[in-house]
């Protein structure tokens, strides 16, 4: 199976991250996890996503916040599809990461998540990646209907909590 | 070759929605196109999402503008990767779109592109099915090289204008 | 008497909703509680609107937050009015929730009400119900006096407080 | 049949409130239509408020712009149910009215439609009088499975234009 | 001299308005302090506005969240300076108060502060009172030149401990 | 009577501007009009504050756009009231100036009224003058009717246009 | 003299950088001009700012719209000073490329003008060069100064059409 | 060396500005600390900015918060350049600060840093100084260097804690 790059801007990033890496060992979806910014070690960020194709990756996960522009330049460097995590830092309530992220030239695409998504963003490569992996796919399908007969549960409880027959 | 389904919440988002049918043809890559609403035609969308493994697609586009619910409506009903494109509508330069299409729950993922990002979300597909396809990558590789001898071109036209030697 | 439909997009939701099932009490109007995500359990969230007129339900509250698609999801199963409350999540401060839950298209409408506002989305099925019983409507009209006594009550100790004579 | 009241803070919301008016005589709902400002003409948009459950009004629609008061000062003055349309001006593309209409405190509940969403005011409006009359409840669900037809007959109509068989 | 008023749309604004009090007692102007809401006591506000003028007020300010009304009503009944501050509740960060607030339409203002900017809204107060009374003006001169040694006195504070000669 | 001073920080807010000066005209308000920038002539704009309130103005408007300075400019250096009128320019429709010339920092007040409010500046103004001044105080009550009556006789004509007896 | 970088994304971007070129002419200092993408031509964008400083230029100048990256990814490849100039593109009114400019990271400046602001982009750059060159700073001076008086010359028009002696 | 001039509108940014102060000292560069408002003492302010110039500056760093007019005031006095830094104040979480002082008018520039961004603040006046000044640039190269480095460090990490081989 291809695996999926994880690239964090910041290791500050890592908490958010956690949640993508959890729901790819879930999946037993192999990956790997890297500390890469696009401004603090652009050359590596770039010579890593421009070699991720040979390398086996299979898709990206870019996380990043304020000006996110991480995504962006892993995207320039690849054809592989690149899912950009806008995370929420300080001010601006992580507004400013979401545009950085999702606002991209026609061209060059980044697929953008919720602020803070590393759950979805992590899904998002393993649906990809599901394409062609019947076995991964019937997973999804499996987990998928796992969550909705644990909402159905709530459910029940919560009826039985408010509702009087 | 699996196929791309483009689904648009009204017939008005066909303009928007015409670039990524292009940019489908231009790679060869099949595709179907069908106007669902999530709110007029909820059963439809649903059904659609719900078929849409079995039918052989490989990953669905949604087009929609204001409370752009398309997109989370179809990931809702389907395993395969769902791309969003928010749909710039009278009111709100599409940050409306956006945020209903970018910002979904934990479990049910949404690749958002920009507002308007047709091009783009058509890309994100072809890059989705390119994993597993060495031919398409080898198109995409070669079409972004072809972008960038294209902007280098330019960037001699503009180096003759302006700069002296 | 018609009863009113209280949903939650997930159980987080419940703190923000029993504001509404409080008020309901407090008008002794019949309600049931439920938790149907508009992602998660998109079936049962259909089939809970679509067969709620003939359940003898009045009108129904959707709360969400985020891409509060839920409202939505409801209205477009049923034409019976639907109120959403859209609700504040760790990011955004709600507005993504409010923009979600408004911005409908043209047809599907829903009544949206503050971000967190589960008193008035109470309330505001309380008038509906209201419109054809008088009983209803006087309690209404009661409580409202309540209210305004309740302020003018407050006016005169803050006059008390600071006004010198 | 109770009567729907239709307030506008301005003639110059006509052009949008007409959109509300064809839609009650297309469901053959009673109406009136008035202009009255909270800041221009306060009492006499007060008086109209308290005096309308006597004068057989089951709801009102309230147009207004900018600070949108209107709505507000409506449902101040009155316990039926208050739909508030926020209306789109020269500056900040609604976003004030929106906030303006749909941020109620706690105790006077305003329902909010999507700037400009005059169709879906009165459709709400439609929807409260059906809770209590089989008959509009009927053409309710009538006009909605048209709807959804319309936008089936679309889809046929793109289907045949893009895909191939 | 005449005095100003101070209503708050609720006593939950006291915090934030009793820094209007302070500075009005600190330059000896009189007030007056009422809790009139524009939605639960709408007549009360309405009546307190209008009657304003006679009883010897020379303007007023208002405090208000949210859809922030009250400055509006109370201006839309008195011809009297009106003074608004926006006050911040626990969602959007007082814009919702700022638009409500100082979106006014043409013919009725309101001089809206910064968001909670009370302190403001007493000194624009006594600013107007000040046009036709020197012995105030005289004072605010004097404060202002307070104000601005005070600033020049921490100013030498911050240049001993940092800049070496 | 004491006069007006109408200051814009580029004769590009002319437009705008006129509008208050019309205002002041039809009240018979004496006024003086000037083009200082807070960046350009920030000397003039601070000695044109200083002196005013010498020169017998009253209260000063100022119009300015983009990182609207002025307004604050001009308060810093009077103690005068100085209402501040936010002037849409070609990006962000006005908010950037709007939030520039309304957080202003405790001391220093300005009053500001909507995007473009130009009318409403002037009618603030003329409210300050008339606090002591009778006859202009009448003015304004006066006109206040006269646009009530407009308003009233528009709901007539909408009436009779739309409301069947 | 060190000359000056102009890079635009795209070059749609030249209406807008035309007007930073005219204000290096009209102040003679040199130039270069450049179309590099930090999207489609990494690495030629990379290149040209990593080679920028031994190549002569003092500072450089970055034209972007949208996820406005360009500015960034210069200033991550270099330690000239970069200023970034937010362009308006056809969405959200530019305030998308105004927070991917300016909300950099610790450590890899950016300098930020207003949306569109390509004049004063220019002008930074020349006040950057003016720090060590006597000449530049003097004429920067005296252009302030002409600046100054032309305001006051349409002042001086403005106060004689409006003002009565 | 030119010394670089901190000013703050409040001694309350002083947390902030100490970033930009350590910055400056790790760099060896030379500064003085003021405080100076643009509207508590606008005489001084502007007074400071017209002799930075002769008094030996090559550059202003300005902090202020809410309707930041700090950096503009400075700049209209002097032309070194001069950088703004937004500083997030109680509400609006900086927008009102950062949209303040980036959207300045044509002519009179300030450079702005992300909100916060003190320590950009400080590198973007070295790296002016540094134009100049091979030693300056030498160790703003170096010190890049040693950040990448650290970077990569951070990454050998998080890939030997997660990545398998």
């Amino acid at each position: 199976m291809k695996k999926i790059g994880i690239v964090m801007g910041s290791d500050s990033d890592l908490p958010v991250a956690e949640k993508a890496i959890e729901t790819l060992r879930e999946y037993e979806v192999p990956f790997e996890v890297h500390v890469y910014s696009a401004h603090r070690t652009p050359a590596a960020a770039a010579e890593f996503a421009a070699s991720a194709g040979e390398r086996g990756f299979g898709a990206i996960i870019a996380f990043a916040g304020k000006a996110a522009h991480l995504a962006g330049a892993i995207a320039a460097n690849t054809t592989l599809p690149v899912v950009g995590v806008p995370v929420k830092s300080s001010n601006l309530d992580g507004i400013d990461a979401l545009l950085s992220t999702v606002q991209m030239p026609s061209g060059i695409p980044v697929a953008a998540v919720a602020i803070d998504g590393a759950v979805n963003a992590a899904l998002l490569c393993i649906q990809m990646l599901a394409i062609e992996d019947q076995e991964l796919a019937a997973r999804l399908a499996e987990k998928r209907k796992e969550a909705e007969l644990s909402v159905l549960a709530k459910n029940r409880k919560i009826e039985e909590r408010y509702n009087t027959k």
